[in-house]
């Protein structure tokens, strides 16, 4: 077919192009040979009770960068440049998106209000503390020339939770309400972000006034609808167009491409809209798999559960492997080569301000979303340490904002802003190493596994069962009972279901998603109002066990 | 998580890129919004016994074009700039190891000489007639200055059968002896193309000696034999690595992320050793699917087989829809706008020498293939018209091709190279669409239903068994017979099956692949040696119907 033809031709039509041509063919092959091996011992380590992935590939990387740095003389330690675009456009949609896929949705709904005071009002109060404290002592300590953007700048991009990595450190299935917490709080204020980062930009922060403040706060609320409603739309009309185009036919690649297609779609829309991507793919991903993802063939099915799974795997440990072997560009690290002690100084309070910051929010947030909580729901105090601890951690996201802010196409030559840099990849490569390892050990040594369970299940269905049951009359799976019986409950009954609003709330949805969502979109929930459709009918069938969302 | 903020950071502290970044979004925008619009456009034609979804995306990206061409006032026509990159890293790697990965290996291997042959001296004969051609017919045309390099590089570009066209027109369940013959010259043929290449390069081709010849047939050998061991041996690896190590654990992401990774790094290393990147991961894939395929758990050998199907077709049609946006550039159609009839007269004459080149070597090598085969294996007059009307369409490979050697970074300055490029188009054009409209109805012409069928019988597993029945004494699957009663057969029966030769080659490959490549890469095969594993035993019970490989 004559393709190496091209890449022979422009290899010999234009040798100084060549050269670099090639060195990236080879840089290409020992990525994908790293990120194989990164496969392989991650799984050989997988019994391990300390390593994860992640780690594993971030050890990868920087041994690489060692091996890179010495072979070529100190001049050079990594394979790429660090491209943002890579990071934004390609290699973080399809983690957010898999999340949102694979999310157990009863959890993350019941504690929504949870997740989002502490995604926007505990962003909002550590990015307060750490830019405060960075000006403040950075000021005192001769650290280059930065000014107040810098240091706002430095709050903004330390003030937020890392999702990859919490992905990879707390487990979904072990401890369902921390999942949800700290992941959901890193989705939500992604939107955060947005907002502060223009507050920045366009208001005096020095002397804020309330109208200003309720602007700030309007616009938060602003773009959390819109990014959440754009997802929710992107997601529902994927359902659509496959229910109504695809109806009991077997186009499986037609199924699979459109729902990645459309998934794309939302997170490139929400970038031309100034939205806040995270927020919608994540959200697309909840309603493809509330709907979508029952209306395509049982073959579709595994395919995109275990693909998308397999593309969010690559892309983390891409990330990992990557931040790794970028940690030692020998450019930045140069700069403060005459300076040691005061760069582990700047790393050190930068440490200390993130771990203070996430404090001031975490406990005093928890203590108000408790009063709101009947006393099974309530965030025990291991759990507010863990929740504080597993947040703790900084990564990709964190460093390709630091190369934004303060290099020019990856490459610096002020010292405040090198500082800055080595200072961040310092705060990542810390907090993921060692609150990464500690993570583990400490959530079986604060919540061991009988009291893990239980505190599990006062946060699984079993805790509204406890609720219902009664009102009931009988022991059969309470969720079933809403659906089936929903319309024949018993008036008394009201009374105790209005006492827990996040039931009463969950009840009404189903009904509405029962009476005017399914039978347009489709989902579980779809097939007995058809019952003389074969197809769908033995599709239903084939799903041996209903995931618990 | 603060992602939005890196690009938010990115848009407002650099306006000039700001605004070339927001386009970008906004063409990414359109582009996957299209690309979806190809998949539902083609799901609603599917009926259609004209159209294919290749043309579907053709289509569309010609009326995107012209609608981008109107409203930004003739200046400008695509979305983005014909990378080559794109084309050789990303697309079509996924293509051709879907290729391999879903092909009929048994139909492969039986018509393997005859793809080698095609691929191999028709290409050669293609080549030298349509670069003489164009050198006696284009000098007397004035067409601008092109030297012998130019004419021997159109020779090379237009050559090539395009795999990725004949994959859409050609099916393999109804044509399989068609398919297997068309697509399979098309990857032999990149081998070709890389030896043609370096004999332009170091040769001096009008006077070429016996010696030389032989130099260039050893060439064409030694990278034969090495793209394919390297895409075998990586294949091999993989099913080795995955038997080794994830035997009867259920890690599905990582054993399809350590698929896709080994058969991406094989292309590479094939780029890496200047070898054909075309044949290594085509081998690669037909290795993966006789054994790495079977090693791994059910749930994975669905999402494989869906999800590499799936990133073949978006690839396709990201390719189709991409080419025909690109085909209206403003910048190459003004250098002809002035001659219009010569533009015509070009692209006329190429087209010409395409089919005199194809049909110079399809007619005669069919003839001598068939010298070698029996009365039920010869290819009749109709199916040499189809293989040559088949093999005409120029795709995306030439488009990239004839930039590559024609521009410079995507522009070109000179008449002659301008003509070129537009003809090139024009042709892949009229070829894609002429030719790939009247393949379907064609098929049906020379080929109905009832012989088609009987044509497909002759060169389908009935064939052999009407040799091996009789040696076998009774009508069970022969192929079966020969796995399991292998070592038991007749000695008298030997004599036939020296006397045809590819079941011969098959019965020895089927006793060594028993004896000692399924013991040690696993495999179909693979589970009787192991009776106690429960593991792959129910695995492999969960297979209802075994695929014709």
């Amino acid at each position: 077919m004559g393709a190496d033809l091209g890449l022979l031709i422009g290899k010999m039509s234009n040798s100084t192009l060549a050269t670099s041509e090639y060195d990236s063919v080879v840089n290409m092959n020992i990525f994908v040979a790293l990120l194989c091996a990164c496969i392989v011992i991650g799984h050989l380590l997988e019994e391990s009770r300390w390593m994860n992935e992640s780690i594993t590939a971030l050890v990868i990387g920087l041994c690489t960068g060692a091996i890179i740095l010495l072979t070529s003389g100190g001049t050079n330690s990594h394979l790429f440049v660090f491209s943002e675009d890579l990071f934004f456009i390609y290699l973080l949609p399809p983690i957010i998106f898999n999340a949102g896929f694979q999310v157990k949705k009863k959890q993350f709904f019941r504690n929504f209000m949870t997740i989002v005071l502490f995604g926007a009002v505990g962003t909002a109060i550590s990015f307060t503390i750490i830019s405060f404290g960075a000006i403040n002592i950075f000021k005192r300590m001769n650290v280059g020339s930065l000014d107040l953007g810098d240091f706002l700048a430095i709050g903004a991009i330390l003030s937020a939770t890392d999702s990859v990595c919490t992905l990879q450190v707390l487990n979904q299935d072990e401890t369902p309400l921390l999942y949800s917490l700290v992941f959901g709080e890193g989705v939500v204020n992604d939107a955060t972000s947005v907002v502060i980062f223009n507050a920045v930009q366009n208001f005096d922060l020095s002397r804020i006034t309330t109208s200003e403040a309720f602007n700030l706060i309007g616009n938060f609320f602003y773009l959390f609808v819109t990014s959440t409603f754009l997802g929710v739309g992107a997601g529902l009309l994927s359902a659509y167009v496959i229910k109504r185009l695809y109806f009991g036919r077997h186009s499986t690649d037609r199924e699979v491409a459109i729902m990645i297609l459309m998934a794309y779609l939302s997170y490139m829309l929400a970038e031309l809209f100034y939205l806040s991507g995270i927020l919608t793919v994540f959200f697309c991903g909840i309603v493809m798999s509330h709907y979508t993802w029952h209306n395509v063939t049982e073959k579709s099915r595994v395919t995109t559960k275990h693909a998308f799974a397999t593309l969010s795997f690559i892309s983390e440990l891409f990330i990992f492997l990557y931040v790794g072997m970028d940690a030692l560009d020998i450019e930045k690290w140069s700069f403060v080569q005459d300076s040691p002690g005061k760069s582990v100084g700047v790393s050190s309070i930068l440490l200390g301000l993130v771990m203070v910051g996430r404090a001031c929010f975490v406990f005093p947030l928890s203590y108000l979303s408790n009063l709101t909580k009947n006393r099974h729901e309530k965030i025990t105090g291991a759990q507010q340490v863990l929740i504080w601890w597993a947040g703790l951690m900084r990564g990709a996201v964190s460093m390709a904002l630091a190369y934004n802010q303060f290099t020019r196409s990856g490459h610096t030559k002020l010292r405040g802003n090198a500082i800055m840099i080595t200072s961040t990849i310092t705060v990542v490569l810390f907090s993921t190493v060692v609150f990464g390892l500690m993570t583990k050990p400490l959530v079986r040594l604060l919540l061991p596994p009988s009291k893990n369970m239980s505190r599990m299940a006062s946060s699984e269905p079993t805790s509204p069962k406890s609720f219902i049951v009664p009102l009931l009359g009988n022991g059969r799976d309470p969720e079933a009972e809403l659906i089936q019986n929903g319309s024949a409950l018993c008036p008394s009954s009201l009374r105790v279901l209005l006492s827990t609003p996040s039931h009463t709330v969950h009840y009404y949805w189903r009904k509405f998603d029962d009476a005017i969502m399914r039978p347009v979109f489709g989902g579980r929930g779809f097939v007995p109002y058809f019952p003389g459709t074969p197809t769908e009918q033995s599709d239903h069938n084939l799903i041996p066990k209903e995931d618990n969302n």
